[in-house]
């Protein structure tokens, strides 16, 4: 069982990741829970350069390196834990590429970075997947409240527009992909989001 | 002007390149000599991954490193040095890729490659592609010579399938796409082969 988290920065996917971990851990459930682009040796050292506003990376350069991270997590950690039992919990995967480097950057249309997503994943594809949607002002002011007024990152430094382009594509998606992707208001209170994640997993594993 | 230089690792393409580079200096051209991956910052850092064999990287992530790198290169070096006038000089390009990840990993079909190099290159096709042809008994013999039987790196850790995959690619490669790629017999003398290249450049010139 493969469950993803997405959208833009600020929108609270990593906290209901992490909570929804901790629940299910609870349970006794194996749970594996990774963030993109991370979990390997190669992805740690792709996020590096990723991250690093010195280094310059166009367009479809940025694609292919969140691409080639993702390809060896999904090689060495995802399809491994998956083979195993183990529920895994992605902050961040493929829809990700469908709403930055589709939406936001115009790297190239979404017919193809679909099938370009399922060549490097191999074909695998979440089970479910859970996007948290806010518009770029509340997005704006919890990251002020976060960092204090820092600059950000390479990902972060980017303007309003582009945020708009993201969550167009991320409603896009929710839209189109409706059997497997779940919007959710994430304006809502942590613990009622958290809930109505675990009474949707209940529902889909009684489906199951 | 773009040219390319391919072949195995020790087939005498970066002392070809590196001869033609010089001599078209001296007659007074604008040259730029670079190899893959490198000549961007990127390049660089993507350059030190796949060569350190402590980083494990799946054959999809492989080809998606060489690719970014390549990306970048293309758009911010090779691209604005050929809208200047300069004849550009690559030691490897988009026919490393067919043999190495397509031929020698069998990562995918070539026809898929080829696709997929012309999005990353945004269609940059060379003008002149030399393939210095040697079998890889005489690779051997010369990367010993040149090393003292070091153990090599990550691309050169491999078995004598792989790399007769790689030759047999490259020999394709040059019989399909004949009207750009000259296929030389790399165990000809250094300066023949630099002759031969030479005078076939003189004859794109004057057909130019």
């Amino acid at each position: 069982m493969l469950i993803t988290f997405e959208g833009i920065d600020g929108s609270g996917k990593s906290t209901q990741a992490t909570m929804l971990e901790q629940r299910l851990r609870k349970k006794g459930e194996r749970v594996l829970l990774v963030r993109e682009p991370g979990g390997t040796e190669l992805s740690e050292r792709v996020r590096s350069i990723l991250l690093d506003p010195g280094v310059h990376i166009n367009k479809m350069a940025e694609l292919l390196l969140f691409s080639a991270a993702r390809s060896e997590l999904v090689e060495e950690v995802l399809v491994p834990a998956l083979r195993n039992d183990t529920i895994v919990i992605c902050d961040r995967f493929t829809d990700s590429t469908l709403a930055y480097q589709g939406g936001g950057r115009e790297v190239a249309a979404r017919d193809w970075l679909e099938a370009f997503n399922r060549i490097v994943t191999n074909g695998l594809v979440p089970m479910r997947t859970y996007y948290l949607a806010i518009d770029h002002a509340e997005a704006m002011r919890r990251r002020e409240l976060r960092e204090g007024g820092n600059n950000g990152d390479r990902m972060e430094q980017t303007g309003t527009d582009f945020y708009e382009r993201i969550i167009s594509s991320y409603d896009d998606i929710a839209q189109t992909d409706c059997q497997r992707v779940m919007r959710i208001d994430g304006r809502l209170p942590v613990g009622e989001i958290h809930d109505l994640i675990w009474a949707d997993l209940d529902e889909l594993k009684v489906e199951g």
